[in-house]
C-alpha cells in the first residue's frame, strides 16, 4: 500500500513526509488557535497570542508539592512492579533496562486517568482547540540521573501523521513535571515558532518502526540544515521550574532534550489532547497503524 | 609491576585509586592555594578565597572577539587538514569520525604555543600554585552541534595520577572558550568544592587504556553514591558566557558535560599548568606511561 493510497479524498495529505530523499520546510496550513476570541475560557488574550506565536505555554507550579508527591509515589510503584516492566506499554532504557516510559496510563491507572481529566487543563486545551478533545496518547517518562539519554529533535505531529494517521495539526501535548526541571538535568528544549512550519523529513518508514523508534529514532528525523533555520528563527528555550509545573506545546513544535549526567532524575507525565474533529485515519506512511496504547483509536471525548 | 611498587619512598601514593572494588571519598592532603597572601599576583584576596573554597574561577570575555576569531580560524584549518586527522594526537568522534580533540597543540602549533604562554593567564596560575609551571597537557576540544557526545563526570587528577604519575594536586586546568557556552549546548559542568575530596574509584586500569578512554571512559569512573554526596555538598554550576571567556579549575575538581543536540558547536582550548615542583613519576597504576602528547614529560618552565 503506497503513500496516500489508503486515504479517502476528504483526507488529502497536506503534510507529506518521508516521501523524498530531500528534506524541506513547508508552511503550516492549519490554525494554531482555533477559537475566535478569549472570552470562551480561562486563558487571556496575552496567553493566547503567546501560544499562537511561540507554540507553547508554561505554567509554573500549577500542581502543589503534595499532589506531585502523590503522583511520584504512584510512578515509583509502577516502575518497580514486575508485571509493568514486562508489559508492552513499558519502554526500557536500551543499556540499563530501567523503565524509560510507560504508555496508556490514562486507561490503566485510575489516578492518572483522573489527572488526564483535570478541569483546569482540559478547559484551557478546549479553549485553544475550540472543540471537545480526547486523549490521543498518554505516558509517564522517567529520565534517570547519571545516565539519562538524549531525545533528539522531533515534531510529534510528523510521527503521529505518518505512523498514526492524524490528519491535521489540532492537538496539544501537555507535560506535567514530577521533578524539578533545571538547566543541568536534560530539560525539555523547545524551538519556539517552529510549529508554523512542517519539516518534511527524508527517508521512508520501515515496518514496525515503533518497536525501535521509542528507544532511538531513525526515521522522521529532521535534517541539520532545516533545524538550523528553525533555530535561527525561534531560538531555543528550556522552561524550567519546580515539580508540578505544566508545559503545553503545540503538536508540531520541534522539541528534544540533551542527556542527563546530573544525579537528578527528570520525570514527567505526558497527555496528548486531540480534537474530536481530528480523529485518526489510516497512517499516511501506508503501513499498518501502531498499537492503540501508543495511538488511541477510541475517540471518546473527555 | 603492581600498584605502588614502582614508586620510591619520596613518592608515596597519597591518592590510591582503582585498587579496590569499593569506591570511597578521602580528604585531600594538599593545599589548594599554595601561596601565602594575595599581593604576589593579579588575583585579589576575594578571588583567591573563592578559588580555594569552590575550586574554580570564571573570567568572562578575557579574550576579545577578534582574538577568538583568529583561534577559531586556526582550529578550522587544523580540523580539516587530512594529516592532522590521521595524527595520533587527534581523537575522532566514534560514530561520525569528526575531530573531537587535538592534543599537544602548544608544541605543534605556533599560535597556540603563544597562547599557552599568555602573560595574564600564567601570572594568575603562578600566583595560585606559588611556583613556576610547565604545560602538562594541551588540547583543543571540538563538540559539534546536533551530535555532541557527553563527557561523564571525572576528576582529571585521578587519571593523571594513575595513568601519568602526577604525584600531588598542584596543577590547574585552563579552558578558553572559542564558542559561546550556553545552557543548551552541553556546557562544562563543575561540582564546586569537590576538589577537597579525592574519590578513590573502583576497578583496575587495563593496559593501553588511553586508546579507548579518550573516547569513552570506563575506568576511573566515579560511582553514583559518592557523586551524589559531592553534589549534595557543592551543587552543580555551568559557567556560561561569550566566546573568549576563561575557566580555571583545580586539577581534582569533578566535572563533565551533557550531550549537545543544539545546532551550536562548543569548542575550547585547554591548557593544564602543573607546578615544576610536581613533575611526573612512574604512573601509580603500575603500567607504562601514556604517550607524551597526552602527558608531557619535558618539564620546561614557562
Amino acid at each position: 500500500m503506497g503513500h496516500n493510497q489508503a486515504l479517502s479524498d476528504s483526507h488529502e495529505d497536506l503534510y507529506p513526509s518521508r516521501v523524498s530523499d530531500t528534506p524541506r520546510l513547508i508552511e503550516r496550513c492549519d490554525p494554531v488557535f482555533y477559537g475566535q476570541h478569549s472570552d470562551s475560557g480561562p486563558l487571556n488574550q496575552e496567553q493566547i497570542n503567546f501560544y499562537e506565536e511561540n507554540g507553547y505555554l508554561f505554567f509554573e507550579s500549577l500542581f502543589s508539592q503534595e499532589q506531585v508527591q502523590r503522583y511520584r509515589r504512584e510512578l515509583d510503584a509502577l516502575s518497580s512492579a514486575p508485571l509493568v516492566k514486562e508489559a508492552p506499554q513499558t519502554i526500557l532504557e536500551p543499556e540499563s533496562q530501567e523503565v524509560r516510559s510507560i504508555f496508556d496510563i490514562h486507561r490503566t491507572n485510575e489516578l492518572f486517568k483522573q489527572l488526564s481529566q483535570d478541569e483546569r487543563i482540559v478547559s484551557m486545551i478546549t479553549q485553544l482547540l475550540n472543540s471537545r478533545v480526547y486523549i490521543h496518547q498518554s505516558r509517564i517518562n522517567y529520565k534517570p540521573g547519571f545516565q539519562g539519554k538524549e531525545f533528539y529533535w522531533h515534531s510529534d505531529f510528523e510521527t503521529w501523521h505518518e505512523e498514526d494517521g492524524m490528519p491535521r495539526m489540532r492537538a496539544i501535548s501537555c507535560s506535567i513535571t514530577l521533578t524539578e526541571n533545571n538547566i543541568y538535568n536534560g530539560p525539555l528544549m523547545l524551538i519556539p515558532k517552529s510549529h508554523k512550519y512542517f519539516l518534511c523529513c527524508a527517508g521512508k518508514t520501515p515496518k514496525d518502526h515503533y518497536k525501535s523508534s521509542l528507544k532511538k529514532q531513525e526515521y522522521g528525523v529532521p535534517d541539520n540544515k532545516n533545524l538550523e533555520r528553525l533555530v535561527e528563527m525561534g531560538g531555543i528555550v528550556a522552561p524550567h521550574g519546580p515539580a508540578g509545573s505544566v508545559i503545553f506545546f503545540e503538536c508540531n513544535l520541534m522539541h528534544g532534550s540533551n542527556s542527563n549526567i546530573s544525579p537528578w532524575p527528570r520525570s514527567n507525565i505526558f497527555f496528548v489532547y486531540n480534537s474530536v474533529e481530528n480523529t485518526l485515519v489510516q497512517p499516511y506512511c501506508g503501513l499498518s497503524p501502531r498499537p492503540t496504547y501508543i495511538a488511541n483509536r477510541e475517540f471518546i471525548p473527555i
